[in-house]
């Protein structure tokens, strides 16, 4: 059992996807911990696994010193390991297993007053099932997604965004001296945020998201209405999570057909594919991939997380447990953990972001 | 005049100090005015300097091309021009005239139905002025200091803030390795925004803003105690517009030793010289200056911008003037020019930035 | 015809695949065509299309002002246009035919005295049949690939190695916070310098290049290695030319199989299927693509190209024709464009860089 | 005494001023040792100051993990501590005295088999003299500045190069769309490396540096002959170390008319305000300062780095004493130390950069 310093000790793990901010959130909650309430963190060693195997150490404000402008997560973390279905090898068998039991007793063991738990949804989801097995909780929101309903923006966005925007920079000229239509898919999951923000940052002219279905007709009449004008190039950003009006033509297509596809992968290189197609454009298409989840964090995600970090601290310190911290602009607050969860934020078609970029000429490829 | 293609035609001027986004508004208000409302739109040369001499010239779809990601403003701009108060030389005299008879004339031989201005409190107040004089104005704000109590947030400040963590981040290896005190003095005029975003960005270890006047004994005091932890450097980051409590000690103190300063300039440099002699470590010091207002604006400036942009043209098309486009998250409304201007927003000590801030164990000088 | 200021006028044209830097050498021959010379620059649209379809047009000082720091080229450019193999539709068939004396026709019409050709090997092999059939050319060498053996380096290749190395950066800290096999695909055709380079300042385990045949089983090995020292993670860089010793043996295997791949795609991808069936260990693949190419020129190539451009001029001005400008470190030289052409320079695996990258213990996968 | 796992023991330490690459040679050095030489590094901490007061730590190889990308040196550093003329207080008094007799035990004791010194010229001189009282020692150059004339370039240099050109590049939209003279001070100490190079792609119009004396009238001039041609703006770049012809006329103007500068500190203010006398055009000053010290190494930084730390290794195996690395493009040699101190290389005012900046138009200051 690790031995700290004070008489309170709460733990920290943080789980999921890679995501900006991580390191900041954990120097926050370390730091406030220490300074303003005397209490020890208890830093548990990748995510849900960690806690499961009893993997832990004391974090000390040394530990801390200097991470925040890190990627990535100085406790590690795992995106699979769930107590409540946890997968085993017994007798040469590979199977699942509830193992909430032995967490319990790890925490229990471990003299823990407090746990936090920096995650997305699934992460945050168990945390809310041990909550009310009576492990006292407080969650802090986590994706560079931005899908939460639960709070304003999450940190690790604004980051995600940079990262998106400088790549789409980077292609833009090359569209235009070559001519060429570029395609650039940028992570997501179901909600279009990344793509819609670094789309318009990016001066695509073309953004798909999964809360607009598209049209190839009106991707490629978008496209000769440019060349009509005299811009022999496009850029359309595509959303990971995007889907097509009336199912997967392309897929549908060489089916039928037989035929092979130039590139196979993601939905932007179908797009990709199917242009080249329709138009007889030379079409090129870049998948950022990771590099979206990494990099030294923005400052907005700097202060949001150190906020996070801070404020959860206060929540444990108060006794405010399955609670969730939130930013409502420019307050951060608390909503019970059960209100947070399973709720996914999209971008409204509606919305002040979608007119915007609809004014400045960019099509949805909807119509 | 400049002639143009469509029957109504929409002036714009950007006035003030330079200001990353400024590219951004004027490209998301040419390609909404030509998409969206057969508008052209005459660029204004320099701000209100153009006014005044008749310097104008339409700005086509092609002129934005490409504009976005770079900083300054492809219009020019002034801080100097004011029509109520212009600077001429006359039979060898300098004098200061009121010319706004001249503007009007010009604004209505340039046939323009309205006038966008962009700009920071000084150049808006003008724009307030010109339109109680009937000229038919919607304004945008402009600032990177985030000192306008009318908006949430103006473009520029995201991108400022960038560059001055990104600094901070730079020296934060030299002050560690080198045992140094390192002051970093910011921008912000008589608000505390830049310093305090990035000094917590940042990781500063001491925040000096103007909302909460410092005393050298708290700054020292500070630095001593983590020399006791075994933190030999601290990092010290300076808003331009901070006094210290009782007046300016330094200058107080020189002119009664009769001795010198080591560095003579902004606040920063008193501060450095001032804690170098009082705790005998090595302190230096660096003035970011001009480089926080130039650079590619960031993703978030961009959208802001361009949202900015987009609404004001819709202002301009829907006949409501005398208004300022600004963002009351995630919304951008308008509000009457006459409330917008003179309103200084500042820091108040006891938002939850600042909160969070001490819990994490910056001093902001003061205890 | 395009009319200039000055008696003397040399073309200028930019070929091949983007590479940052292009507009650095176009301002360098404009600024020192206009400043030293008084010889005028026409800008040659779309490079050898432009030539053969006379498409051309002259470049002021104001053309070239401010285009440094942007990626692309704003003569724009074109990689499959070859005067003596041209793709046409005659009759409704598509055919290839030699119009060079389309292109010599235009070049005299232009009354054009000197023609600089910006561009990688296959661009400067076209310049040199022109140059042997009276055309007074001088070359340019650009590649991100920097495989041409005629100098020492081409600009775009410094920042292309930017590029790379940031987003291994990026993807360092999740493949540590995940304990997961990264592998990150870059450029560089039959040659190995980007991924050499880039693993070495990325910090890269394992690097594969084409130079060095590399073993899936060798790869593996070192994999497991770091594993049995807790080291839960590797980041492998590969490029996009690089060949496993004895064949495809992914796709062997899969024929053999008829298993499915989970990836398609380039190398990276196989590499990355692979050492998942390999390892069972989590692995996940970002191929770089085309943002690569793009970006701000680094000062480096900044400073190559303008200095390639200014020696590319005066070489016009003493009626040096038929040569190459070329960085002999620290000078620059010229050498003839015959002895240039089709040597292709690639990585010595007993060079320093390898020596060097082997000491500090990373792997080339070949023992 | 610092315990180790091999026999074999060498101690590292880094002093001087900081630059970007120090971790990246430090971790060379400790991969290198322990992967190809079962040696053990011992980390001497904070310069000389950590071999006079005997402070010293084993580094393993986790110690180096991930240390590459970040700016500083983990081992600390000291500019003032020197050996042979070491600051105490001894009764009360400040003296200096010469301790390397301390030195010398203290390598002793630690059983040191070789001792490797990263540093710039004053460092290096040091360890030449503990050299020739009998200690095995292979250096290691460093400096920002790019002034030692026995290597082509260290690392530092370019990571500064690529600070200052973006300081530069977000200057120059301000400056052009404020119509001011805007004058950037970089470092160089009395070489004007930084300022040429930097001024060169960061598109300056004016370049000052320590070789070339420079004359007011001639800035002048450069600034009224842009002007005529419809450029309102101008960009300075000043080296620290630049000095005018016939000495310092500001200062002796103002002790001559007992005026008051508008702004003290170093040339590059003295320059802007004898400017904004002369042309009455606005002014303004950025002195870049530390953060030319810091940041992430640049790719270029971080492989030279790494090389010379593989080098200087392979010399303490092979027991060549003595000697410094050095980079003769493209290899890594070695040379005796004596040669290597003391020699200061300069920008030559003939070298081929210099000629190229003249071509494109840059103003020396001179003519």
């Amino acid at each position: 059992m690790a031995k700290g310093y004070f008489q309170m000790k709460t733990g920290i793990l943080t789980g999921g996807g890679d995501c900006p901010g991580l390191n900041a959130v954990i120097r926050a909650v370390v730091k406030t911990a220490v300074h303003q309430h005397k209490m020890d963190i208890l830093g548990i060693i990748d995510g849900y696994y960690g806690l499961i195997n009893n993997k832990m150490r004391i974090l000390t404000l040394e530990d801390v010193s200097g991470i925040m402008p890190r990627g990535g997560t100085i406790l590690g973390t795992s995106n699979r390991d769930n107590p409540f279905n946890y997968f085993m090898i017994i007798n040469g068998k590979k199977v699942y297993r509830d193992v909430s039991d032995r967490v319990i007793k790890n925490i229990h063991d471990s003299v823990m007053d407090a746990l936090i738990v920096v995650g997305g949804d699934g992460t945050l989801a168990i945390a809310e099932r041990l909550f009310k097995m009576g492990i006292p909780i407080v969650g802090i929101p986590k994706t560079i997604d931005n899908d939460l309903s639960a709070t304003d923006v999450t940190f690790g966005f604004d980051t995600a965004l940079m990262t998106a925007t400088e790549a789409i920079d980077k292609i833009h000229t090359t569209a235009e001296s070559h001519h060429r239509v570029m395609i650039v898919e940028v992570m997501g999951r179901n909600a279009g945020w990344i793509a819609l923000h670094s789309g318009i940052a990016g001066g695509a002219h073309i953004i798909i998201i999964p809360e607009i279905p598209f049209d190839y007709d009106a991707i490629v009449k978008k496209i000769f209405e440019r060349k009509g004008k005299g811009k022999h190039f496009s850029i359309i950003v595509v959303a990971e999570g995007a889907k097509p009006k009336g199912g997967d033509v392309v897929v549908k297509r060489m089916v039928e057909d037989g035929t092979e596809p130039v590139r196979l992968g993601g939905i932007g290189n179908r797009v990709g594919d199917e242009i080249e197609r329709m138009t007889g454009f030379e079409t090129r298409v870049t998948t950022l991939g990771h590099i979206q989840r990494g990099g030294s964090p923005s400052p907005f995600d700097r202060i949001l997380a150190t906020r996070f970090g801070a404020e959860a601290v206060h929540l444990v310190a108060k006794g405010e447990f399955g609670k969730m911290v939130s930013l409502r602009t420019p307050d951060i607050i608390s909503i019970p953990l059960e209100e947070a969860i399973g709720r996914q934020k999209n971008v409204s078609p509606d919305s002040g972001y979608v007119k915007a970029a609809r004014m400045v000429g960019i099509s949805f490829g909807d119509i």
